[in-house]
């Protein structure tokens, strides 16, 4: 895939953050798409606002790719998102089959940790992972919240 | 805390892996106490019915117990679940502050890797987890329902 097409999908997620970012939560967006490339998915932070560290936009996106799929088995789809996932995240891609993840900024705190597999009994199948797409864009919107945060 | 105060708990969570087993989901239950030591919320392994990872009993129970509390952090409270956590709950249950997990059966493929932080920069905190709290019943009712499975 080219970069220009990664670009183009990170820009949807952009636009998930920014809706996080309007409701003052953490601004992170993610969206998945289908193996013929259609987005199916979509979701944003909503930490806060559903007072849950369950509502991170990645699970939120995989619960909802899977419910609209009518099945939790999600092979063959990206998930975009802007930030690095975390490892609970990184962890609910796996079980969710996902074998390609592309992200934007890094995340130097929460990031899974990229030298170790997540389970005991490693996963037999490799994921691709694809970071720094749109990275100034995204860590720019994440610095702006904090920012705002301050003032 | 004393064994038995962990096994009446657990007893609970078992009641919640009996409420999957029932819906023929792989039955894992748990229940989150809060620091005065009353059931705050329970749930129980829904992937198949909610067609999604993402509805691994201890995910359902934590986002219960944040809703009802208004709050994603837990401090103070305590995870009982009847198999020890994968990854992706391991994460969540360290993102929602939870300290104490007190878990029954061993998980000899998903279980969280005992010897690693989860996260890149590490939680300051000290998790105490307690494993093995009726683990033959909470073995046996999974070895049940993978028979049945089986038939």
């Amino acid at each position: 895939m080219a970069r220009f097409e990664y670009e183009q999908f990170m820009d949807k997620a952009l636009a998930q953050a920014q809706k996080a970012f309007e409701t003052k939560e953490v601004p992170i967006g993610a969206v998945i798409t289908n193996p013929s490339g259609i987005i199916i998915a979509a979701g944003y932070n909503q930490v806060e606002s559903q007072k849950s560290q369950t509502a991170h936009a990645e699970l939120l996106a995989l619960r909802s790719a899977s419910q609209n799929l009518g099945d939790w088995r999600l092979d063959g789809c990206i998930l975009y998102v802007t930030l690095e996932p975390c490892t609970m995240c990184y962890a609910a891609i796996q079980l969710s089959r996902i074998k390609h993840i592309v992200y934007g900024a890094q995340s130097p705190v929460f990031g899974y940790k990229k030298d170790q597999d997540c389970f005991i009994k490693p996963f037999d199948t490799q994921i691709t992972i694809i970071g720094g797409i749109k990275a100034d864009q995204c860590a720019r919107l994440l610095q702006l919240f904090f920012q705002t945060q301050r003032l």
